[in-house]
């Protein structure tokens, strides 16, 4: 069977140009951009992005964050957990695994995980074990958390 | 000139089956009409939601939560902001100044306004005075926060 490969993507042109090809080219990228530019950030400076490369080229990534157990709203028993974001695959290199690889990938540190996807992925998200959280609006306002938790590990009461 | 009547929205089961026409429908519209058939909430509670009406038919939504200053993290001085999302107009019915209607109702509270909008709705966003944050990952993380000040208030530093 064949895997792909996540690698993790470092801050540079050649990235952040390949990042246009995705649809959730947002504030983070332009923000990134402006850093390089500006030098303040270096060259091939760490990102929170993963990618899968088909030969040269970026076909598949996310971004990965791991935010403090002080901040958790989610978990129990609490700790730290992963937020996923920008979970995305260009059209033309879809239903081949690469998605399913990019969260093998974050559930490979087994810590909860919380993402916010856009409406019409849940069949994906599903599939992947993701469960949508009790929705409380006070602190879900515009989101759609979807959870992923390892063996021990509950959602919040 | 005519001026849409913007109406705060009560949650009963013919506002949520008009959520179904708006692109935008989730956890949020799935919880509430949960919690309006196990009784949870009442029918015509109050909502998060205000809207547009073109004689009896919802054409245009959003929703619009007051969040305390202690958990700002955007605006200076600290204060209470407007927390507005599912901002949506239906196709039919857009370019007539609803969504402006919409925007213009939440800034009369005179509180500065966030939102995260869907990437490709920039221009429309730019029209209503709202500037992108400095983005920060480690506050944003998959967000591309937009915001509106009042006069007086500006970004934190």
């Amino acid at each position: 069977m064949y895997t792909a490969k996540v690698e993790k993507l470092l801050v540079n042109y050649k990235t952040l140009e390949e990042f246009k090809a995705f649809k959730e080219y947002g504030l983070q990228e332009l923000s990134m951009l402006e850093d390089l530019e500006s030098n303040i950030i270096e060259n091939d400076s760490v990102s929170p992005f993963y990618g899968i490369y088909f030969g040269n080229k970026l076909v598949a990534r996310m971004s990965l964050y791991r935010v403090d157990k002080k901040f958790n709203k989610y978990f129990e028993p609490a700790q730290d957990y992963l937020e996923l974001w920008k979970l995305e695959v260009l059209p033309a290199y879809q239903n081949k695994g690469y998605g399913k690889a990019l969260v093998d990938y974050a559930k490979s540190y087994n810590l909860p995980i919380k993402t916010n996807p856009r409406v019409k992925s849940s069949a994906f998200w599903e599939k992947m074990g993701f469960k949508p959280a009790t929705y409380h609006m006070e602190r879900d306002l515009g989101e759609n958390p979807l959870l992923w938790f390892p063996e021990g590990v509950h959602e919040i009461e």
